[in-house]
């Protein structure tokens, strides 16, 4: 069956122009002037982009001794209301090794899925088996491998874990992502802190000073250089982390920075309510900042400094969250963002002046499509490329809120705010699988695992 | 007549990928496997790029009391035996106002140009006609006006003349474009190095050291800061210049930054050549710069600070140059360049890992056609696009010479250096201009004007 | 007759040290444990340090069409009841020259100041006349010229009159001093907001951004640099021209930054006041900034790239700033602060830990002397100095008030700030001037010329 | 018995003036005009300054598997010939702790020191002894605690060992030095290096890249804020770990650093001298730097944000050198300078106009001994001060050689330079010590222990 998007205006990365686009199967077919197909899609008055890609998602993860709560089906369907066709998940390997967590990854995501996936791997120790592992998981179509700095005892990798590792993604043409904060200096505030009685949420953003990402960043951009690999720094929050990140840039280093829509818009004073559980509920690692850093993680995006929007999705129930009472260490670290990511950025980022609509497409979609090497079979507009489209209307708006969120948590970090643009249709792969108004409904399994293959050498 | 380019490699700004290119008339029709056409150009082996868009050039400029030597004729031409199939050169109005020199410039290159042209408008002082004809030349299809800060009790405005004219160019969603050194201290350092005896071309450089620079291209930013306008800074030479642009765009101001193909391979050291006709060949302004600013540039461009690589070809015979002898304040500024950008920054940039093949192509003509408002006519492969397309071999070498170039020029400030990569062919609007080997020559007049419309209103 | 300073502290730039002081006539004659003298002055409990020197007043200045109402007499006697001793105040030369205008100056000082002063004197134009007077003026005891890089029409010098003076500068040993802000574009942004009905005091803040002043500075700097002179830069008020001073120092360049007082601990929310007289009290230039600036300006004290607190004590009464109603531009610019810049940096600086006791010291005093050449006569409390001496209670406080001023203006900026750290005594060359609770008065023509040497050849 | 020290110009940190200075026994007694005494001192036509300190030395130190061979009493008297009157030198526990390597140093330091000098404790593991230990070291006159952060598998603690360091710092009011490299990535380095083939002492060069030493600058000083605690760099050599100090100081964080004079002026073409011995020789960590950085060092001591000069003195005989032979991990690290420091510094520093002669004795003897809590008993040159003074001769001249040094060493990485500036007399409290051209010896024993206090509390 054929289907023909008609009467907007296609925008991509690089420019904006009226254009119908003609999908055959799940493919673009053609993009021009007065084109037909047997099913219409009206986008008159809307603008028709690429589907959101969400990077940096965490469904169903066993963290912290709980599970977070949104699930593939839930997380995906969230993300296809807001706009958002694909989202790339953290594989965690326990002792079992990385070929079992990408088993188990993909077994849930095969059954739930309503959108596209992939996954990163994390490499979280060093071992012969980690070194050939890795290849093989390059062979079933992952390029990008995760270290975290933080979480000292569990995921934490040490410098020269981290060094082995990347110089293996260099070999295998693999990018190395890092979550970015100096682990032992946490883990000495978190007791210090503790000790001194400040159990809270505030403790949790104490005890996680921007000088400590700012730190970690740098000291990973460090290590890729001598490995000579490029780096992804995840959840960039802060002046000091973007300081860093251009500084490499500007030495001609192959540095990527992506701040998370929180950030962009959120501050620490949400950790200061009265409110035990609405400070909690907003747990999550790095912490939200002085709203000073905003300035600059938008500056950023609009220089170029920094590329990518993502959510680093990872929801707990208030009920996971009072895991925490009383110890804020146990809190469990993540909040949601899938399903506001692309209308809380669009109304913050591109109706306030600071991105033009072209960067949005960039920030949200090609950029990473490229980061991550899948484009532009995701991330464009092109003949051949997947039809993932939002079909995007900057004239829906809506107040968000937790009552009617399609996410099955029961709270919103962007609870009542106020945004307009929203998707008017999005497809998946040619499909309508969100359309505003008509209740649609998830369909598990329908997504697909997107393989991604290894970066060709330099 | 339709004609297919088959066998090649696509290099985009975005991407590369293996299609045939078809096309009718001037724009290409079609992209895709397997096209088929009445004639065939052969690019196996070969990459097939956006034609180079030169932002910069001077062809047969009258200054400082004689006329550039190289003509519309031989200069597009080398142009086009170079990969370039666009420039845009700089109107600049007498007393006899904007119009007339519209009118001037166009008249020379109408007849004589065989590729595409623009012009910039120069604005050189400020009063109410200035403001009126300013909007006259929008509608003639000039978007950009450009101002020098130099060239004191010439072409120099001052700081509120500046602001005004950048306020107007906001007005008129025209964007400025800013020749930064201060040239009050530029006059006042070439009289006292001429007081001191210094009277050779090693003066040139002495009098206009990159701290000048620097400070001019600050103020401009900070003019066009409070004028609510983006700005483009010409010939970027130096690490103080670039410093101020990328704080500038830390902040979220849109800056542009062109350094010239001349300051990312040269050094000041070609000015204290014994040899005073080849010192003088190379005075042009800013001057070559201490080696050290070249790492500067060359990774301004790969993180983005920097878009846009020109040449400023500008270029005056021996004989004229000659009328500097005793005085270096009388040397003709300029060098060419515009045969040799492309070939050169593939060189020294590409094939020694600086840049990317698609950054190669963003930087010699998708950020240019996108920075001056004619893109995806210029500076981009889809269809509906000027048929203006280089097949790039990288395999074709040469080392360049004075003696074999196409510029009429009696020198080139590049002589010796080797260079692979270089176009197997040239076509612009569809039609084969530039054949490797097979002795092409100039159409004069067959170049066109292209209109470029306003920016529309942020 | 001798007196002796018993039981202090001393405080000095370098260290603090437990000894007594002895003073003959009007310098320091020792320095040590147990001495005696005819007079003893009780220091148990408080610190001794060296007499503040405010760098920059403007009393009694014709300015604006009227005269700071603030008077030698009245402004002198402010500073020694607040533990300043010495001033250097600006000698504006009208078209009778600079000796006319040290003439004026010096009478009015001569007459009516209770403690010692200097003069900067100002360079408001170039020719040949001024040229020579710079020469008798440093005869005459004067090592530094002020320019204007602002007031448009008034003061204001362009870049190659400010590189002649400055040339000029090195040539006599003597150091230039710039008010940096870009004139042009504070009189056209003046205009504007005018024209746009913004013609309150926030017209002021809003007409000269920190962008302004931040681009005059980095001009002035190169500007120095080119003449081979050291720079200092008056009232600093914002991390844009602190980036520009603290990224010349590491270039090896050597430039002085004085922050004011009122900028280190007020901010622009003042001008935003209701009451049309409480914001226009508080028109100086550069006007109070964002609170983010001042991090920096404190920064930069603790860290050095700033070396200097001033006051630019310009205080006009409420209704002299009335001149300006219903037109911003016309409210004389300026406040006091002379009274009140070292016990609210005391209190803003030492007492919350910013700076030591030490910096205090040499911000207030010891740089100052250093900078202006009449160091260890100023500045320094050493055998042979003067004895301007301050017996510093840290226990001493009260609530800033105009009520309770010295100063005769009927306003205080900083009105309703507790102090804590007030001088018990103010020793003027060995004599009491100030005594916490008695009753002191001014003694109008005690103060004496301080004649300044240029500064030696390097 | 007193001396008096004629008519010399005294040099110190704030100023240079004429006076003479009497001594009494080992102190300074007075400073002034026309002073008498036993014996008399010719300073005629030379400067007086307080006697240098080297804030850095490895005097017999146990290291890779040998001892260095520069003995405390070759090394002091060394020091003492080119006007270096204290040494500071590395106490490092093995198993016994830190009382035993205490009683070892000052057993060496006791017995055979000709200067004056003190300790720093190093801090190479954490657990309760080192806790309790350090309160001990603190009150036997010890406030400096040195932290390596390479020298993996021997010297090197982790980034929570430092931080429960720098905490006890902090506590106790001791002052926590680092030695900041990565010590993995160079373990990591070491061994690829190795493997590829590059067993020469240029791999000790390329395993040691400046990013390695910013990234642990960068890191020492967060983890410095973190723990409260004022921080020292030692042997800052480029760029990278300077632009972390500024960085740092910029955010009113207490940095110093500390570049050497080795770095000052030597780079790292020196490691690629075909000779094996001299390249081996050069052998230190951080390793000379690429010239480029020799700038920012200079720039840093000028404009105050570095603030020390030292010389990390540890010198190995060639034949210890040798047994790094085809394997460069295993050349013993380390170079001369005490004997050279300061007539180096003066002719490169001093005479080329980069540093004033004020700023000499600040970064050589001032700042150090304020830095380490001696001031003003030590690097002031007031009366009650340790009469150890330098009588300074400008018109003194020589070559350095190994041929001539008193340093025991059988060569001298400064071989062939030429010093203008050097002590015609060094005097240590108050005993002529060095005599230029008179045959002076070491006189072992005669140095003492210096106390230090510990800081008082913020
Ligand atoms: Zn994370
Ligand atoms: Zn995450
Ligand atoms: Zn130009
Ligand atoms: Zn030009
Ligand atoms: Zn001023
Ligand atoms: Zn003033
Ligand atoms: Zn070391
Ligand atoms: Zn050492």
């Amino acid at each position: 069956m054929s289907t023909v998007i008609k009467g907007g205006t296609i925008v991509a990365a690089d420019r904006s122009y009226e254009a119908d686009i003609l999908i055959e199967g799940e493919t673009i077919k053609a993009i021009g002037p007065d084109l037909k197909g047997e099913k219409v899609i009206d986008a008159a008055g809307a603008l028709v982009m690429p589907g959101g890609i969400d990077p940096h998602t965490h469904l169903e993860m066993p963290f912290m001794g709980t599970t977070a709560a949104e699930t593939w089906e839930s997380g995906t369907f969230a993300g296809l209301s807001g706009g958002t066709t694909m989202v790339v998940d953290f594989a965690i390997p326990n002792d079992k090794g990385m070929l079992a967590a990408f088993d188990d990854w993909y077994g849930r995501a095969d059954r739930s899925a309503s959108g596209d996936y992939s996954f990163h791997m994390c490499v979280t120790g060093w071992d012969e088996r980690t070194f050939d592992e890795m290849e093989t998981i390059v062979g079933r179509g992952i390029n990008t491998f995760k270290h975290f700095m933080a979480y000292k005892g569990a995921l934490m990798v040490n410098d020269d874990e981290m060094f082995a590792s990347f110089q293996r993604c260099a070999a295998l043409g693999a990018l190395p992502l890092v979550h970015a904060e100096n682990g032992d200096i946490v883990a000495a505030l978190q007791q210090k802190y503790m000790a001194a009685g400040v159990t809270g949420p505030e403790g949790h953003a104490y005890s996680r000073p921007p000088e400590v990402e700012g730190e970690a960043t740098n000291r990973a951009i460090m290590i890729a250089d001598a490995a000579g690999v490029p780096v992804y720094i995840v959840h960039v929050s802060c002046e000091q982390a973007h300081e860093a990140i251009r500084r490499a840039r500007q030495k001609g280093m192959r540095v990527y920075g992506e701040p998370l829509i929180q950030h962009l818009v959120l501050d620490e004073t949400e950790y200061f309510n009265k409110d035990w559980d609405y400070a909690a509920r907003r747990v999550m690692s790095p912490p939200f900042r002085d709203k000073s850093h905003q300035d600059s993680l938008w500056a950023g995006l609009a220089a170029g400094s920094l590329q990518i929007v993502a959510t680093d999705h990872c929801s707990f129930t208030t009920e996971q969250k009072r895991f925490g009472l009383g110890n804020f260490t146990k809190i469990p670290n993540g909040t949601g963002g899938i399903e506001d990511r692309m209308p809380v950025l669009w109304t913050k980022g591109v109706e306030t002046g600071r991105l033009t609509e072209n960067e949005f497409v960039a920030v949200t979609s090609t950029n990473i499509a490229k980061a991550l090497n899948i484009y532009p079979r995701k991330g464009a507009i092109v003949p051949g490329a997947d039809a993932d489209l939002v079909v995007w209307d900057p004239k829906l708006s809506k107040t968000i809120s937790a009552a009617s969120q399609k996410s099955i948590i029961d709270y919103n970090v962007f609870e009542g705010v106020q945004v307009s643009g929203l998707p008017r249709y999005t497809l998946s792969r040619g499909e309508v699988v969100w359309s505003d108004g008509q209740n649609s409904t998830p369909q598990p399994g329908r997504g697909k695992f997107i393989p991604r293959k290894p970066f060709p050498a330099v």
